[in-house]
């Protein structure tokens, strides 16, 4: 398309330049988890939005502030984009080949923590921004950004800040914080995402460790609590048998199973990436494999903690044990409901002694595939990519989507620089730069398409 | 008795030495469950015996060295001598009121790492050795030690060591590694130990750890695993599940039960020390408690591992899991079935997936109460702790008596310094010095009437 000739030109010119201060802002540590670099690193994006002509704001949240960020277009419409600042940790140390918080380019990729979820995202998509205004001077329709700390740790405080702020944030369609291509090179469009209900259950049983060999018989054993509780959340059969906890799933469509059924297998490409010698519940690849993975409610144990953990043997009975658990939820579950359900099941059990922390949840939301903003993502999408962009009507991981579709009313559609060796969550996180110069590429694209 | 005077006013005049002495042996870190310092302390050992004019040798095994001395003395009977130089863990270092290795002296204790177990116990008996020396010229009978550098992992290769060298370690009886008062001051005679089964349990279900998003429907998940096949050992209901772990059990006898009877009720001691709310099995005090702490064989969890424990959340499916097990064993129970017993378990309720390290095991044994050397030890007791010494037929905790009762034929007694709040294993361990100027008084006592 030739009304893309200039912007082509400007991005891939300057592309060294954008990603010299993507390494910037990857090289500001930001781990919600663990509350380390947060406000700084809202400020600096804030500082990177007013570069570019926006006028932004570092907003209070009760956890991380969110920025907010907008510029007005010679159109009336307006685009909200999404993104966060915040990574996730970037433990377990060892295993990076280069420090997480000092981005380093190797083999045509960029590696850092954060690089790909999310910070690469944002600074992709203010490249396509930077080459619309250095060719045409203006914006073609409002831009909105809203750049949140807490996506990590499950948005804790985003789905409030959405409400409290409907107006401020109103908008015509939202482009959502992440997207890419699958093992095959090509580009996916994500139409949903799960719920999650995060919560860690500690049990303290004694007021300090003792000696196993007073303990073992008769006091009770922290560690065994806990493990006796997970356990009735869930057994080798992996159904959960917290009472209550299927009651509001809705059963996927017909629809939903045909887009499903038009995804490739990705059995082989999961055995051989991580290393699974068998899938779950006798499950083998196919249709089945695929709707088991996105459309089925999970409860997963992230973390286990108690007692002595070194080399060797130590004897000793701990006082305390806790657990990290997700729950992935599917519409139409809402993770109070689970927290509350969950709290009832263990007390049944006899687990009243197991506490319950809330850290964190959301529930499901999907866009509709017909959309027209979708097809816009789509059909420009196909453009950059040379290919068709495939539909998949949700995923398994989950994210702040439900204020956004139900609150907002926006469709939300995905686009991206993900693909599937990013190790996103994981040691040596990546970019592939080629995928970062078309993402800035498609993102040009969806802005002037949109405005018109 | 005025046999003792002088020896009596020596370890006295002498005490301050001694402990100053004892300073030196603490500093020396010496932790056999992460290999550190073991072979440094064994020499300092040797050096230790070497200056009472005893031969002493550090000797080889497949693990940490056996220091074993002998020293000739007027009688032909022979006393042998157990303790060990190595010493728990320090974690959780933040807990400590003064560094676990600078021993620190205050309020009438002494506080440091192994300062109770075993370290103070050794020194206390060279300082009793000190004073007949000094007072008498020579040893009245034989004494031999047998020091390892093991117990605090479970002895590994002590009972191979003890059947390589029965000729050399030949005595007529032997005073144990550890003795003490208990909360009301009572001397106690320790006449058994249960044994130990230590293993760590593991699982690998991936090859990397996964966002959870994408594992926990279709991945295994390695914590899961662990904990199914825990609970697949032992319920709620405290009930060891491995088929034929209680077949060997030998019931307690007549005798047994009325010695037991005639010990003090620990339960609200208990509670008060060990912030215990509720003891399991039902269980409220008595004779029931008291039986059921000692006579029944246990599973512990003493730690468990896997994936993310740090703050907050991390949507993380690990890949691996760990936990350290210890199984408490009665007479006739014994550790190499109890290990096969637990393959066969895991194996028949489908966790071949998990791994079995065995870190330690030693069976249970028990001395007879009317053996003449218990007698001549709970005599002599009376004699300096002004009160009669109390008979307990077993203890909660392990240690590697087999071989001495078993393969060595000996009649094994225990006197030492311990006291309830002595923190063994935990931060802040301590001796109080009146006890240990009143275990160097007894084995001064033991060693002469033993010649006699």
């Amino acid at each position: 398309m030739s009304d893309y000739k200039n912007i082509d030109s400007y991005l891939e010119k300057n592309l060294d330049q954008s990603l010299a201060e993507l390494s910037r802002y990857v090289a500001q540590p930001s781990i919600s988890a663990q509350n380390i670099g947060l406000r700084e690193c809202a400020q600096l994006v804030k500082e990177m939005l007013e570069a570019r002509g926006f006028k932004a704001e570092v907003m209070p949240t009760e956890g991380a502030p969110v920025v907010f960020a907008e510029r007005k277009g010679k159109s009336d419409k307006t685009l909200l984009i999404y993104n966060h600042y915040d990574v996730q940790p970037p433990e377990p140390l060892e295993l990076w080949e280069s420090p997480p918080f000092e981005p380093a380019i190797r083999g045509g990729k960029m590696y850092g923590r954060g690089v790909s979820d999310d910070k690469g995202h944002l600074m992709a998509r203010l490249h396509a921004i930077d080459s619309i205004l250095e060719t045409e001077g203006d914006l073609p329709c409002n831009i909105k950004f809203i750049i949140e700390g807490e996506e990590e740790t499950a948005s804790v405080h985003l789905h409030d800040f959405i409400r409290n702020h409907k107006e401020k944030l109103s908008a015509d369609a939202c482009i959502w914080e992440f997207g890419g291509v699958d093992h095959r090179g090509v580009p996916m469009q994500y139409l949903g995402l799960r719920g999650i209900c995060y919560v860690e259950l500690s049990v303290e049983s004694l007021g300090t460790d003792v000696h196993s060999g007073l303990g073992g018989s008769i006091f009770p054993n922290a560690a065994w609590r806990l493990v006796w509780a997970l356990n009735s959340l869930k057994g080798p059969d992996e159904r959960i048998r917290i009472p209550g906890f299927y009651d509001d799933v809705k059963q996927p469509s017909k629809r939903d199973r045909e887009l499903m059924e038009a995804l490739p297998d990705a059995a082989e490409e999961y055995k051989s990436r991580y290393g699974v010698k068998e899938f779950i519940k006798g499950l083998k690849g196919g249709i089945d494999l695929k709707m088991e993975e996105v459309f089925t409610p999970t409860c997963t144990i992230c973390g286990i903690t108690s007692g002595y953990q070194g080399p060797g043997s130590k004897t000793v009975q701990p006082a305390r044990a806790s657990a990290k658990v997700d729950f992935r939820l599917v519409p139409d579950q809402k993770p109070d409901t689970v927290l509350k359900q969950l709290r009832a099941h263990l007390d049944a059990e006899g687990f009243n002694d197991v506490q319950i922390e809330f850290l964190g949840g959301e529930a499901a939301a999907r866009t509709d595939p017909d959309d027209p903003f979708v097809k816009l993502v789509v059909k420009t999408s196909e453009e950059v990519f040379e290919m068709p962009m495939q539909l998949v009507p949700t995923v398994g991981g989950s994210g702040p989507n439900y204020p956004f579709v139900h609150d907002l009313n926006l469709p939300v559609a995905t686009a991206g620089l993900g693909y599937p060796d990013t190790k996103a969550h994981a040691p040596n996180e990546n970019i592939r730069i080629d995928l970062y110069l078309k993402h800035a590429r498609h993102m040009a694209r969806v802005i002037k398409e949109f405005a018109k």
